[in-house]
């Protein structure tokens, strides 16, 4: 059974890395002795020592033990036999690179559904989508395919962000971009604001933080969904 | 001897589309009885038709005729045959891989090294630098290349944005974003800003309009170069 914990972004303004998380990383990875970091995405071009450290500092106080995935000499065997997997955020053209061309994503894909807990944060999210097409970043590297975990049945933006009505910037919005998506793509979209994250157990995906998050489905007007529901219904007739 | 018009908005806030570039538009296609355009960019959606009208009403005012590269059974030849193109916005991963799928992107390079000359807005500037990878756009369908016309020997980014420090958003601001593309990539940046254009002509390119333009380069600290300016030594060493 997939267990998931996709979060819109890692840190929330005026908190440490992944404070706002901790308690929900805490109970999610109870049984995880140690997890797996996938440092690969690289925000700001950090390392992946440098950023594998970031991330165990935080996980720390959850008291739970990371380890960098790059450490392993046999990167594929470690996700096989991997207890917990997090996938931090950063440039999702770069991650889907890495994974592919060191030849992970069927694993990881594999390791979702033996029932390997799996937390992603902002591109880490992303690519728990069908498709990593409604990323918000640059394409700085070209992946051999834009096909990602599919953990949840849907395309996911993280970092959402509403349409700014006093702007007089008159690049896309993300709706726009959205909607321009769904004139190739079926699939629905959820956005997905910071401060939410969508928790997927028991054969359910439920929408959890504060907010809501908007809903683009093909052909439709966007809507809103409360947090605490259940997005199963989302995936295409 | 090539000449170029690569604004990084087609409209303004509060201004009709291309208003803001109509006396240039008037004198930059001076001696071209009808422009090819070319709406693969589709923004928003719209359709070719619904595009190319778009962009005819806007030329019209410049006395300058149009007419949709789209409508054309022989696009190739349309191309190799033109008397000036301009390439409109949206999205850039849709009009590049429309430019491959279509077999243009070789003909269209070969056409404006024969001097046709070649405008864009947007998406349509972003194609002029060497590759796409410094597009703002969401990758909405998979394009065959990344690498773009290079019209100019460096990537632009079109709708650059300063980042906004009252903001308490988390997403990666434009300036991090091409820093993570430099490093995996190593051509200068142009950030180019809403109401700038540059001007290639004379084997020379300057920076028009108002604004200055912002200049990101491999290792050194991103700096500003004023209107009127020559851009042409920020090629690589």
């Amino acid at each position: 059974m997939k267990r998931a914990l996709l979060a819109s972004t890692s840190t929330l303004h005026e908190q440490d890395y992944l404070e706002y998380l901790l308690p929900e990383i805490k109970s999610f990875f109870k049984d995880s002795k140690e997890v797996i970091f996938i440092p690969f995405a690289r925000p700001g071009g950090i390392t992946h020592d440098e950023y594998t450290e970031k991330a165990a500092v935080a996980f720390k106080k959850a008291g739970i033990k990371l380890r960098g995935l790059h450490e392993f000499k046999d990167m594929q065997t470690a996700i096989a036999s991997a207890k917990g997997i997090f996938t931090g955020g950063g440039n999702t053209f770069l991650l889907v690179s890495e994974l592919y061309r060191n030849k992970l994503m069927a694993g990881l894909q594999q390791a979702v559904k033996n029932g390997v807990p799996y937390m992603g944060t902002s591109a880490g999210t992303n690519i728990a989508g069908l498709t990593m097409q409604t990323t918000n970043d640059m394409p700085i590297v070209y992946p051999p395919s834009f096909k990602t975990l599919g953990i949840v049945p849907f395309n996911i933006n993280p970092h959402y962000l509403d349409p700014d009505k006093n702007s007089t910037h008159k690049g896309e919005t993300r709706e726009t971009r959205i909607k321009e998506f769904h004139k190739i793509n079926t699939q629905p979209v959820v956005g997905l604001r910071e401060g939410s994250w969508l928790l997927v157990e028991n054969n359910k995906i439920a929408l959890k933080g504060e907010l809501s998050a908007r809903i683009f489905k093909l052909e439709k007007v966007p809507f809103e969904i409360e947090t605490g529901s259940e997005l199963n219904e989302l995936a295409e007739a």
